[in-house]
Parts: C-alpha cells; sequence; structure tokens
C-alpha cells in the first residue's frame, strides 16, 4: 500500500481552518493539526480546536505558545486596544496581528521538515481578507520561494508546498465547499471576542463576515452567539 | 536631535551575534535585543545573553519561549541525537535546527513591526556557515522579498531591512572586526554543549571552528574551556 503523504494544517478552530483540514482530507493527506496560543484574547478558539481535532482523524495536534501578545500592536493580543465592532475602519484593520502569518507558517515549515510532510495548508483568503497583506497571493508565492531555500529539504529538492485553497474563493465559495465536504461549522469559532464558551459577539470583523457570509450561501448559520 | 533609528538584533550570545551587535551599534542604531529560549541543550549561551546585555546600552532585551524541541530533528535540541565531535559529517550537519533563522526571522520581524524598527541584524554568515541552508545569501534575499509582502509597514513602503553584516566574513574576519569594535569575547558562549556556566567542550563543529578562527586571527583565545 502506498504510503500517506503527510500535510500539516495551521488550525484555528475557525470556520477558514476547519474548511481546510477537510479539503487537507479530501485529498487523501495524513494531517497533522498546528495550532498556537499566541496571547490573543479570543482563547477560547483554542478550546473549539481541540473539541474539532478530538473528532477527527488528525494523527497529531500541537498547541504552541507563543507570546505574540508581549509585543502589542494589535488589537486581538493588546488590551489597550478594542476590537473594532463597526465596519468603518480604512486600511488595514486593527485586528491585523503583525506578522502573523509569516511567523506560524515559519513554525510549521520547521514541523513540516521534521516530519517529512509534502504540504502546509493555510486557510488565508485574498478576497473577503479584511486587508491584511499577509493574506494575499504575492505573499504566498513569496513566502514559498523563501521555503524552498530556507531548508534542508528544500535543498534537497523534496521541501514541503504551501497550499492556500481558499486563497480565491469567496466567504460564501468557503462555507459551500465545507458543506459540500460534510463540515459541520456549529462548534467552529471565528469571533474576535467569543467569550469562555465560545459563544460569539456578532459584531466584531470577524463575525459580521461569518454572518453575512451564510445568509448569502443560503445556509443557516450554526453560529451560537452570545 | 534626529531621533535614532531603532534595530533589532537575533542575539544568542555566541561570538557571531555579540559582534553584529557591536556593528549595529556603531552603525548609530538604538538596540533592541531578541533571544529565544528554544529547548537548546546549551541554553547557558541565554545566560550569556543577559549578562552580555546586562553590560551593553541595549534598550530592551527580550527573550521568547518557544519550543521547537518538540519538533525535535536536531542534535541541539533532541536528547535521542548526540551533538557531532568529529569533522567528518558531510552535508548538512545534526545541528542544523529545522527552519530556526526562518522562524526567528519571523518573530523578530513581528517585533519590528510594532516598534517600528528599520532593521534587523541577524549573524547569518555563509563562509564558515557549517552548511546550514539558512545561512545562505539567496535564503536572506528571499526573505527580504517576503518581509517586504509580509507586513503592514511593508506595505507602507517603509518596511524592515535584514541586515547580516557577517554574511561575506569570514570567522577570522568577524573576530577582528569585534576586536577592531571593542568586543570583549570571553564572555560569549558558542558551544553547543556548553556546561551550565557556560564552559566550552572545546570539541562540537562551533567550538572546532571558533579556536581555529582565534588561532588564525593572531588573537589569544579568550574562551573558557571545561
Amino acid at each position: 500500500m502506498k504510503q500517506k503523504q503527510k500535510a500539516i494544517i495551521l488550525f484555528s478552530g475557525g470556520l477558514d481552518s476547519t474548511t481546510c483540514l477537510a479539503i487537507a482530507q479530501s485529498k487523501g493527506y495524513e494531517c497533522y493539526a498546528l495550532s498556537f496560543s499566541y496571547g490573543q484574547k479570543h482563547s477560547s478558539e483554542l478550546e473549539a480546536a481541540k473539541r474539532l481535532i478530538e473528532n477527527s482523524t488528525v494523527v497529531q495536534h500541537k498547541v504552541i505558545n507563543l507570546d505574540l501578545a508581549s509585543f502589542g500592536g494589535s488589537s486581538l493580543t493588546d488590551d489597550s486596544i478594542a476590537v473594532p465592532e463597526d465596519n468603518n475602519a480604512e486600511g488595514i484593520p486593527s485586528t491585523y496581528v503583525p506578522a502573523r502569518n509569516t511567523v506560524f507558517l515559519s513554525i510549521a515549515l520547521a514541523w513540516a521538515e521534521v516530519l517529512q510532510a509534502k504540504a502546509i495548508f493555510a486557510g488565508v483568503n485574498a478576497v473577503d481578507y479584511s486587508g491584511y497583506p499577509d493574506c494575499r497571493p504575492e505573499y504566498v508565492e513569496a513566502f514559498q520561494s523563501m521555503a524552498d531555500l530556507a531548508t534542508k529539504a528544500g535543498v534537497e529538492g523534496h521541501g514541503v508546498v504551501i497550499e492556500t485553497p481558499l486563497l480565491h474563493l469567496t466567504k460564501v465559495d468557503i462555507i459551500k465547499k465545507g458543506i459540500e465536504l460534510g463540515v459541520d461549522y456549529s462548534t467552529t469559532v471565528s469571533c474576535y471576542q467569543a467569550d469562555s464558551k465560545g459563544k460569539a459577539c456578532a459584531v466584531c470583523d470577524s463575525c459580521r463576515i461569518r454572518k453575512t457570509a451564510f445568509e448569502n450561501a443560503g445556509v443557516v448559520d450554526p453560529t451560537i452567539y452570545k
């Protein structure tokens, strides 16, 4: 029997990464999930991540502790900056966490090399991406080029591929794709200020984008709100 | 008075990063040091780093905890793999820590964005580089290209510059440069298996490269050996 290829999935327990995991599984990968306790205010997403993984066929789930909050600079980690609840912000929103995707992908790259994984799946999304620079196609391409030169595996010609299957999908498309693959979104947590039970606020950027997407997808929103 | 530009220095407390710090200071930067407790066996390098910073004009020193040892795959972090003590290894040595420079630079990138730093100094070195893929010029260039696209600061046109002043220097040149800048190497720790007091083994790759370099530089080796 041909051995399955391994993939790491950056897994926050939200809508995008849960869909990403389902896509990686549907492609036949043996999946390893990687989550981060990085000082996010909405740490109940990690509880959601753990619950979701327990009910999956994921081989291993690592939760890496990394104190990005000590740097500050984002409303997601810095208590002195409120999470925005209106849609009026222009440019890159305060929920942007400096270099977060780069840090997460880099740590995934380290694990991928040890696991000899073939792919890293990241649920980045350029269409409804809230204005984050590290969710754009040109960023992902540049990360891939760097990764090819960064590692022993890359130098030896069997480096990891950064897979971003949601990159050009709208949130509506993502939900439709997930439903098609049997994803149960009811226990996923996308809210930037979810309470300790994972209940969503309904008013942050992430909630509003998600809520609208369920409406536009013609799917009953299974999110549990406060 | 013109405000000083800020720089982050990846600082392990070894010969290269201590020289790098001296170079950044000589260029007039206000310096911020970043060290990692990543599960390295030679954690006494962190004590050396702290002592060196205490006796410097560095504005702030952050030590980030990040458990790269949980991934394994390197003789520097994995107890089941011995640090090599001979010079016979071909290719990339077992002391290579998967994606370490990428992870460290990425976390520095996050801090740099919050600090609005102008530069990140990394003591990577392509000449005596022990065969690490992430110490090559093409790798550093690729990281820079990625960093320019990754961050809010990069998108806004004032992204950070990755400075690798040791990249093309031999270990002998590095020592000569450091001596010229007044660096006291006696308390720096380069050894991969230094004891708890920072005393060096004299036989690991890092010790042998350092020892030979002091000899060839015509400088008395100030390293304290076991």
